[in-house]
């Protein structure tokens, strides 16, 4: 039968022949898992995403959220899902089962989390915010928080948010202006006003845990000076009833382009003057427990993006099998027959784009969350902070790059369904709608891009750059002592010298205070530095696959394995010179960026 | 004041100074033109576009098309629109005065187009489908046909459509099966299915006029077979009365997208047994006619794709002038102030390439349009032919490129407002769906890619693009002869030599039976045959600009002309590398494309 959402043999792939991710259950700490049980959760997360999550995509799309008196509502259909998705646990998947969580490894979360957003991402958005909610309060609550909040967040009973964002502080958070002001009883009243807070509000659960940012009074300007605090939507006394409705309310509902599914609330709080929160971590370290959260929140991100360009490819794929339209360009007869379009040379390229950057952007995520496991299981420092720094120099890259490509593959994903792929008969144009926002929250791209450039290039003095790329030249050497791969070893060998030399340009014009034409680079420097993990990925991909092919798999394995090689053959000749091309304009040093007035840019 | 949907110094740089389209009033069939009453045209043209037709771009897209009782109707508030529109003779610009037509030059036309279709261009469907079919009339009709029809169509009394697209016949025109069959009376009977059909019913007009592709009984199969006929709505009679309802009937419309305000219909003709048409032009020829359409109606899509792209500059630049977020890069001080986001390089970087790429695809519209005037101006029949050519090859980057391109720069457009630009309170979501479609109807941009690479590399013998590249290198020649562009001269030089080598090669492709795998290259070599011609466009610009500045201009227009010198030189030094890229990539001659098994794309 046709795979839907994610291609099952690929996912299996990647986490046992690429990342051999089983053998991560050879630690204490996953020992309660082995391949068959990994199979088994993988299998499960499946069956609910395609048979309750993505038939409900469309549904969600149409009815979207409603604001009434007050009240916001998700889509009917969402509820029942829900349950069912509470029940089967899969909020906190890899978090620790003290407080409710499965335990799993991020690894096998992630390939769980693929199905899941494939088949219905507005809807997974909820279950994401409440998890990064409750890993803040596991993270930062004392006991007491931990106790009152934490059990319920993770089973699902209660929701959570994040109110960040405010009219005038979206990129630039450090310009928030909702105060606190602290009680005698040690709590906060809060007062200030947030924008853009998915599932702010929403009739899914009774009551919603809220971290929010604000400032103390009498804090310092900027970053320096915001503190985090828990509001609960309904107040939870200490013995863990419910106290009376918190002063926090929605006070509307975007319109947006897609997600609709999922509420994206303008919050009041404090607006009757008696909004309460107590404060989760220390005074004035709110952006510190940001940036420890933000890791885990933008490879969800990256992880929605992809998502869409998975669940993309696959209906593009599907449907390019099915649908005869014209007949062969190598038919001489006038009268030869219409033949599937999947025979086209141009459809076979947008399906051969598609499939090679799905597979590389699955194999990126996955082994980002492998680098987690590795960070969990690491029992020094030096490895703790190897994988970590690892991590750091990934991060934009698979939130940023990812997103970036996904948004284009979903509007391949539209091109191969022609005019169909316009209408809403088919999930293609949802897909590119709902992936749009991937590249906005979270941090826009361009964002992720300066914080590749202006912090994680020169993380660790360079060597969290260095470590990664130590990794790309181990499958680089491996490659090279296989006949059949040597010219793409030889290939990505130039690609990743190239980006180190890019990579000290860049270093160069920041160290010489050439601020702002390094900034300008930030983006074409993100699309390189993935491009050469792209390949990389897909090198690795073809080493395994290579050594199985070796191995004489069953028959039915051998076209996968085929495919395996051509997406690399394809992504390092018919890709990779591009970013070549791309590098060399990095390196030409062009200022015009820089130098534009702004009166010349026109529209006056 | 703030310019929007299209830089009206922009527009009057490209008519006036780089096309000197006031040269073309030398001649008898423009001698009613002048400076003054192209300018005045486009100023009647920007004030009814930004006064009236603006203002209904959110509210056509929210209250959408309806189908009731077999009844369509446009969004209301296009009636009032569309009798301005009426009024002030826009829909036939550049036809006939004798049938209504206003006889001005394609290319001022293409200006006003610009304005209109940038602030609705859901809206502006309608009048480029009535004008379309009209031109059907004009070209193929009898002078029965012309007498009953054209002039009703040139004013917009009544509307027209097209209808080509059958469910099984979509890109493969030639599989259609309508049929029709010859009364005793010289009409046709005609039965068949129709989808896909822009206005194919509207509440705007009393009557439409359908031009139906259909195969009369008999005929060959394929596009040899393929008839051309006349389809009213109501029927009309020999003195111009009207007749009974005709049996063609709307059976739905799409849920779409975009393009909201403009009914996508299915099209019943028969299934009451008495359709009734007349031929238009001979029989089986109608192909031969779509194809003398074809370059018209494309030409309008990428007009349409780019003005979505100029519109959401503009919106882009006028935010980021106005939108303070974050401190500028620079800055030591953690107190200092938000700066307009314009300040920051990403934004920048962002802003200039949507200026460079909406500039360069203004000049090579408009300069299309100028082809147009010029075969139509021309006496002799091999300055006809060569005008002519140079459309050939210039229209499937005029469609597919374009609208590639604009599509991206939509995308670019959104991400400049962050988180609002995916919500509906500003237009950027909505060009961004709105331009979707553009890269898919009026032949997707797979097929414009193949035309190319197909008809038009050969065509003439080649010559016809030899032709353009010869323009191309007469601009070339100039700016070598000056010093601050002797260096772009050269890049741009560079890519149009390596361009002639990728044509040689995939002619060479084709000439040795390598079908499949030169076709594989349809896209890049669109790419890069379109990026050659942005490069061309923004250096004949830099030319112009250069010359002026040399001159001493007003002191008001200096930032212009800086920024295009600015616009060149961003576009030659950071963009062109990516093309000698993608050259490369395509002379490396990879096969993965058409050697991959149809089991390796996975997916079973």
């Amino acid at each position: 039968m046709a795979q839907v959402v994610a291609d099952r043999r690929d996912v299996d792939f990647v986490l046992h022949e690429q990342l051999q991710v089983e053998k991560l259950c050879q630690y204490e700490a996953f020992s309660d898992f082995n391949k068959k049980t990994i199979d088994l959760i993988v299998s499960e997360a499946r069956n609910l995403a395609i048979k309750e999550l993505f038939p409900l995509l469309k549904e969600g799309d149409e009815e979207g959220c409603t604001f009434n008196n007050g009240v916001v509502k998700v889509p009917a259909c969402f509820h029942k899902a829900y349950a069912l998705f509470r029940e089967g646990g899969w909020i906190a998947m890899s978090d620790d089962p003290e407080w409710g969580g499965q335990g799993m490894p991020a690894t096998v979360a992630l390939a769980a989390n693929n199905y899941f957003n494939g088949s219905n991402y507005p809807f997974m958005l909820h279950n994401i915010l409440a998890h990064g909610a409750g890993k803040l309060v596991e993270k930062f609550g004392t006991d007491k928080q931990r106790e009152l909040f934490l059990k319920k967040m993770y089973s699902g009973e209660w929701g959570g948010s994040m109110l960040l964002t405010e009219p005038e502080a979206g990129s630039d958070v450090g310009a928030l202006t909702t105060k606190a002001v602290k009680n005698e009883d040690g709590t906060y009243s809060i007062t200030g006003n947030k924008i853009f807070i998915s599932s702010g509000d929403t009739d899914l659960v009774p009551n919603i845990i809220h971290p929010v940012l604000a400032r103390i009074e009498g804090a310092p300007a900027g970053t320096a000076g915001i503190s985090l605090f828990l509001v609960p939507k309904i107040w939870v006394n200490d013995d863990g009833s419910f106290g009376e409705p918190n002063d926090i309310i929605c006070t509307g509902i975007e319109e947006k382009m897609g997600i609709h599914g999922s509420p994206t609330c303008s919050m009041a709080l404090g607006s009757k003057g008696f909004c309460r929160g107590t404060l989760l971590g220390e005074e004035n370290k709110g952006m510190r427990a940001m940036f420890v959260m933000m890791n885990e929140a933008r490879l969800h991100v990256g992880m929605q993006g992809f998502s869409c360009a998975s669940a993309s490819y696959l209906n593009a794929l599907n449907y390019a099998r099915e649908r005869v339209q014209g007949k062969s360009l190598e038919a001489t007869d006038r009268e030869a027959p219409g033949v599937p379009i999947i025979q086209h040379p141009d459809i076979r390229r947008i399906l051969l784009t598609m499939k090679s950057f799905s597979e590389a952007m699955r194999s990126l995520l996955f082994y980002t969350g492998l680098m987690e496991d590795m960070v969990k299981l690491s029992t020094t420092p030096e490895d703790k902070a190897r994988y970590q720094g690892i991590i750091d120099v990934l991060i934009p890259v698979a939130k940023g790059y990812v997103t970036d490509r996904a948004f284009e593959m979903c509007s391949l994903g539209v091109q191969v369904f022609g005019g169909y792929g316009f209408t809403k008969e088919y999930p293609q144009e949802q897909l590119l709608r709902d992936c749009k926002i991937t590249q906005i929250y979270e941090g826009t791209n361009g964002i992720q891009a300066m914080d590749l450039l202006g912090r994680k290039l020169g993380l660790n003095k360079g060597d969290a750059l260095k470590n990664l790329l130590d990794e790309v030249q181990k499958t680089i050497e491996v490659a090279r002592e296989i006949e059949s791969l040597k010219g793409f070893s030889r290939s990505l060998e130039m690609q990743s010298a190239q980006l180190k030399q890019v990579a000290l340009y860049l270093t160069e014009k920041l160290r010489s205070g050439e601020i702002l034409n390094a900034f300008a680079n930030a983006q074409p420097f993100l699309d390189v530095t993935g491009d050469t993990l792209m390949a990389w990925m897909l090198l690795w991909r073809a080493v395994v696959a290579t050594a199985q092919l070796d191995a004489k798999p069953k028959k039915k394995d051998l076209p996968f394995y085929e495919g395996q090689l051509k997406s690399a053959q394809f992504f390092i000749n018919s890709v990779l010179p591009h970013s070549l091309g791309k590098m060399s304009a990095i390196m030409a040093g062009d200022t015009s960026v820089t130098d534009i007035s702004e009166e010349a840019f026109g529209g006056k």
